[in-house]
């Protein structure tokens, strides 16, 4: 498998997490929509299924869709990707890069799929950035980046026991985790646990002409990037102490 | 497997689809029904499962019960539906066929479920439509095709990749696919995502003796046929094109 | 395996079903409960894992669970239950007694796990019932039959399609199910679908020294013994004129 | 594998657990969450999976996570926890030990995941005690001992049946089992079902600094511990005689 390979796998891949991801958010927030304030349980599960579809369109290049895995992955210390893929400089930009391009693309996809309620007066600027964006309940950088962090060292310490384990179902495994941490972990900030999910959408909500759009938020984007960062990580360096 | 067969297949698999899928928009939306305003999930889920028990019932047939994804597989170049059944004009034709008599079967088996909730006279003619087809949230019919495009491409596409990755679920992973669809891209159309799914329940609306019906809205009918075929065809391209 | 492992292991199976499926009903019909009003996703899924634990429990004996399975069986014409168990009178009725006796012991269990709850003057007869027996959101016995009926054939012509599927995932695959058939065809009736899931706890009801109980409603009680059992035996037959 | 791993495992497991288990209480209970008000939906699915993101964690040790399971699998008389280590006292002492410390790790996690909310005046100290331990919904002792000791013999007859039967899910089939019994019997008492899923976090309540707290409900504190532990042992014998 080549690093081309690999780029587009990831882009695909992110680019499916975000439109779903994104979309849901815009079906339970956005005004007239038939799941129009749905609730949690939407939110929760169709992020999970997100991640579903996403990881079975990048099986092939291991469906990292997230920065947080690939330096959790280096934090295990292992030698490989993927077969014939040797983690080093190269092939973790190429994930970074496949990470952040395919989640730019999938934020514009998302916004084309809900681009008449978009359009709509009735969307308030607040609901429309959290389409594309995490923004925190009570707003305490520090304590954000404990919950950012907490909630992605769960995310990468679980996945990397499914190599360990006798057990294996793959995206689905990896879906319901996904429910599960926001269920559990998503009140305070609403789980990026994810720096591509939250800041590649975030540079499409200032790029994107949105009708009626406010700030893209800029002072809390650094949270969701380094909060999961330090969790992904924590959980990688544990996995290898615990092997 | 005969051609016989698989018409008798993706009938009976089709006819499970649109009874059980049908079924749970009635259950929602028709009065005193015990699932009466049960809300997003209860849609999103018995649509799912609808497709779960589908599946199941039509696997012998490889289970499109979705011309989408029959022309997603003629745009990914396969050569057979199944073994010995080559894609070619007539097997096409079969599926077809197979795909809208068995949506029409399962349109008036839910209209008989739930006979006595049509007849009710707290039941409106709206609501009544939307057991059998769908409709759009803000009526656009360009932008309804966008968003009825997308969805079906992630639908076809990721179905396309079941075939290629080391795991498989079968029938749970297209229900579990359908499921988050329709969560993420089902706000502003309804998610009809399936050419048979909606125009055969179309037809059933229009030739029942529902009490109290009101139009068919035959003015959309051809939006959640072309926005689907142009999806499914798009991801049996791209598919092809990554393979 | 004897009959009387039958016995003991649908007995089981069958009172497990019950515990947690009347028990599910308690929880969201009786006041002051932690799930008290929590909706039709809770019943739904709550009946759909009572299935998934008493499939578990009596995995020994095909863990049918419900005697429109059983006569599914008998018109699908299978020779054997289970391994050395040939289909014939004596072994039919042991499981239909493993069945109603399993559902009987059920119910009691519940009434016992809710018992403060049942005290409680808040509570009604009509909830109270409810927690036993099906009743029908508009009383019409011959159209709530059909109901029961095509809600019994979905569940009985699927189960039967695992055995000559690919795929397989028992337990958990009759459980998705039957959430399905909740959320799609209960609406009118609230889905026995089984009828010693129906009949032996309303004798249960009958029995048991409810404060402040009402009618056992036994005017309804054969609609859900009837329907199912139509539902299952023309599964049966369906499932054996398209294998 | 050594005590020591063990000890490890159980302790990852259940502090995974309960981060989560307390995590979703938090998220529903105190106010300003993403998900507060969310009901019972996302308490049950957030425990159950919970369960699963614990038992992937433990998978080595076998992961018990819970005394009550430690306690079944002793009364259904097998030899050996995991291979290698015999069930003696020694290596029950080292499971119990390692289900306490990590409830316990995970409460004071829980409670630095949703630090600011706890904080919050808007935050009564009932809910803050609720997100650590359980309460009964009608306080009756020795009613709400035997509604958790038929929840517990639930839940540890059926995983002893995992162990015996042709098909096995691992993780997934205790998470689904764990949502099941949450929605079917966790309405009187909040279903423990596990002593050290109560216990450790009500102690680590007692001891955190915690704003506007209350009392602890130390009254209480042995119904959690005796209910579970007697549905558990119940439950090892029955599996044993029917085995």
């Amino acid at each position: 498998m080549t690093l081309t390979d690999i780029f587009v796998s990831e882009v695909i891949g992110t680019a499916l997490l975000i439109l779903l991801g994104a979309g849901v958010v815009a079906n339970v927030v956005l005004p007239k929509n038939k799941g129009f304030n749905a609730g949690w349980v939407v939110i929760t599960f169709g992020w999970g299924l997100a991640v579903y579809a996403g990881v079975w369109a990048a099986w092939k290049s291991g469906a990292h869709l997230n920065p947080a895995v690939t330096f959790g992955i280096i934090a295990n210390g292992q030698d490989n990707y993927v077969d014939g893929v040797p983690v080093n400089l190269t092939s973790t930009l190429v994930y970074l890069a496949g990470e952040m391009i395919g989640a730019f693309i999938g934020a514009v996809l998302a916004y084309l799929a809900y681009k008449k309620h978009f359009d709509d007066p009735d969307a308030d600027s607040g609901s429309k950035l959290a389409v594309f964006s995490t923004g925190p309940a009570i707003r305490s950088h520090g304590w954000n980046v404990v919950t950012e962090a907490l909630g992605t060292f769960v995310l990468v310490f679980v996945i990397l026991q499914f190599g360990n384990s006798p057990h294996e179902l793959g995206p689905l495994a990896v879906a319901l985790l996904v429910v599960g941490i926001g269920m559990s972990l998503g009140g305070p900030t609403g789980y990026a646990i994810n720096p591509a999910r939250d800041l590649a959408p975030r540079i499409a909500h200032a790029i994107l002409p949105i009708k009626g759009k406010g700030s893209s938020d800029w002072n809390y984007a650094w949270v969701p990037v380094v909060g999961p960062i330090i969790g992904g990580v924590l959980a990688g360096l544990l996995a290898t102490a615990v092997a």
